[in-house]
């Protein structure tokens, strides 16, 4: 409600950016920006803009730029893993194939760091690119690491640091730097956005088992079949003993539906899903701890809702008091 | 000779370029960046530095700059084309696969772009990200009309000047305006830029009839198969009669590998590829007449040389005096 007005400029800002194009290309970037996302990463940036100043227009072009990135992230993504469909639509993919899918998200990319350019202060481009560049580096590893046994927790959070958390930190930090935040405030919501977006990310995962495929948009054991490592499975693979850990290297070597169900079956009886959501908890706790530097506003306790509101999401999957 | 050793410079940091990035993500960047091109953007770049001051080290950033975005574009043309070999070496698809390709351009480009960002006048930064976008949006458009036998030689130009001229022109551009040229030089810079481009673009199409295999490095054909219209066959159907035009028509849409060789003879028999090699002259000559704007210098002369290399590749595929 605290954003709703920007939120909402935001949102319109978004929808004209196919304008800037080539009308033979306007089609193609309306239909990719035009799926109606959470934008969480939008709102971050106008609540760190707001806990530290003024939200201006500048957070708002801040808040579309880091949402066309993420865009095309999302275009990219459906494209290595052969996704049909995204938030009950089909994806770009579906629609057009593989070669106007690789080169929509490069023209997303390519006119967020357009708009980047735009600001005065080139700190805030290079920030942008710098997130950029550690989402690909991230996603790069993953994809490497698919079905190797021996990524371990701390892999793991080195991934999503980079293929998730960055992005939600760079919003976060330069919403502060906008509205001119000191040193202290400016790495403070750069750390709230890391810790946020590493505690989104381990429920992100956890979907994959336990997700409503009606809401979640995907089928359960997506990740699993395509050998993305999430950590409850990891998290069970660190904890079993010798005997368990064969059969749960079996199950997911071989990767049939079948083992799917077995895995999840075992990764819920024996507290996999249960330490997964325990580690988003202690992030989301971390990040709100980073709060505390800022002074007291609505946008502050805006940022605070924001990670009791996925607190929220984590009691659906996995109550807090069965922790 | 002029600019070699800057170039050479560019090359060394071309390839320090991997050590901004993961350790586990180094090796694939320096593969896509390794695989020596010719370096013509760069080269472009620094002559045009020189035609209008001095060649500094921010001209030799400018260059490594575009020639990342240059490699980040061909390592996802490789994914849509299927290509699986590059200047005799595996592609990055061949090697690993779609999905590190796809994430291994972005990161390319993210990395270009930051870069970018380094420049104190963020005007610069602001061109190449507009280039970038022309680039894609140009190879949107050529994807989206394969097979489309209503592509007139006017819809050509118009994607060749974005998808590749682009490029050369923004590098020719900003090599200028590195050097603080005026504005007079600097439009003249771009003017050369665009001509250049759009001529070496006529060219490379030209050697999908009649290239060395061996050294254009991909089979003859590659572009009639995929249905991308090169000017030959477009300048072909402009000009044939009724009968003619139904002819190739057939061979285009049926696409099998002997329609490529009976539209191959059609074309050098009836003029289609002289008419494209006159046109590419014509776009030298229009790049040439730019360069008199600038005051003379061994480096103005060497935007000329580069002219007049392509000029005797063009000699090569079709001789001056039978045009």
């Amino acid at each position: 409600d605290l954003i709703e007005p920007p939120l909402k400029r935001v949102e319109a800002h978004i929808s004209k950016q196919a304008q800037s194009f080539d009308p033979a290309v306007e089609d193609y970037i309306s239909y990719a920006c035009g799926s109606a996302g959470k934008r969480l990463r939008p709102a971050l940036a106008l609540l760190a803009g707001g806990a530290t100043g003024e939200i201006t227009p500048a957070h708002e072009d801040l808040a579309v730029i880091i949402e066309l990135i993420h865009i095309a992230t999302l275009v990219h993504d459906d494209i290595m893993d052969g996704a049909e469909r995204r938030r009950d639509q089909p994806t770009t993919n579906a629609k057009w194939g593989n070669a106007i899918s690789v080169l929509l998200g490069d023209c997303l990319f390519a006119h967020a760091l357009r708009l980047a350019s735009g600001f005065k202060d080139s700190t805030i481009c290079r920030r942008i690119a710098d997130a950029a560049a550690d989402v690909c580096s991230g996603e790069i590893i993953q994809t490497q690491r698919r079905f190797d046994l021996n990524l371990n927790v701390q892999d793991y959070f080195r991934i999503i640091e980079m293929k998730t958390a960055a992005l939600f930190a760079v919003a976060c930090e330069l919403g502060g730097v906008v509205s001119g935040s000191d040193e202290k405030a400016t790495q403070c919501l750069k750390n709230f956005g890391t810790n946020f977006g590493i505690a989104y990310q381990i429920y992100d995962d956890c979907l994959d088992l336990v997700g409503d495929e009606s809401t979640v948009g995907k089928t359960l054991g997506t990740d699993f079949l395509k050998g993305k490592f999430t950590l409850p499975i990891i998290a069970m693979l660190d904890q079993a003993n010798d005997e368990d850990r064969t059969r749960l290297s079996d199950w997911i070597l071989r990767h049939e539906p079948e083992d799917f169900d077995r895995l999840r079956e075992f990764i819920l009886r024996e507290g996999g899903l249960a330490m997964a959501v325990t580690a988003a908890r202690r992030y989301l706790v971390e990040a709100q701890e980073e709060l505390n530097v800022l002074s007291e506003s609505a946008y502050q306790t805006g940022l605070s809702n924001i990670c009791q509101y996925v607190h929220a999401l984590l009691d659906q999957i996995q109550p807090a008091s069965s922790n």
